[in-house]
């Protein structure tokens, strides 16, 4: 892995908050939490992690880069499936530990490992008073 | 602190993506992430984290209950605010690690605790080859 990229460090609430330095808060496992949506129709696609070297190089080259905790590596996104995720905007959240990328998806649109779009593909629904997961 | 409720343990990796019980992938923490969008309009609205209770309670109640890391309690979102978010789904990810709520938000309809309707209201920008913030 290269040397890790410096962001600046997080500065006080205010800045934090308000400011205009992207200062990631990233946990004690050096990740921040990436929510990434379909630029086009907003679906929710997946969530995953990013560390400081993944986000600097979703930043350089404009495509998804996260961190696979399973596989611990770097991972772009697509770089074997093809699935390779353009990030038309990233957002950041008000205490900047979360990111929001909003993508185009290349190849054959997919997103999950398991072959489907999203990662979503189950609903939680209260049956007999346990959760249940439904298909679809 | 009520004692943590039950969930069953996640099970071989064909039942976790494939199955219909919800068996959660609380991490060493005991937190899931859980992603938050208006149920009207697919805004995203927040990120934060749910532990056992907080997801049992969200399932019994239909309202929004998170951990906060932050305060380190079982928050009742909107108890203070107003802005109680009923859910309107549940849905989850392949591997269970990771839920999404699509909620109605009451009160006045805000969600971040800066008084923004979402907590992510800054676009990351590359300016000069530097990640800069934009409110908006």
């Amino acid at each position: 892995m290269c040397a890790s990229p410096a962001f600046p460090s997080p500065g006080p609430k205010a800045e934090l908050e308000e400011g205009t330095v992207l200062t990631p808060r990233f946990g004690s496992d050096g990740l921040v939490t990436c929510v990434t949506t379909d630029a086009e129709t907003g679906e929710l696609l997946m969530v995953a992690h990013m560390n400081a070297e993944a986000l600097a190089r979703t930043l350089e080259t404009g495509e998804a880069w996260y961190w696979s905790r399973s596989r611990g590596e770097l991972w772009h996104k697509g770089a074997t499936s093809g699935q390779v995720q353009t990030v038309v905007e990233m957002r950041v959240d008000c205490d900047q530990d979360a990111l929001w990328l909003k993508v185009r998806v290349a190849g054959d649109g997919g997103c999950c490992h398991t072959g489907r779009r999203s990662c979503f593909y189950r609903r939680v629904a209260v049956q007999d008073g346990k959760a249940v997961l439904r298909h679809g």
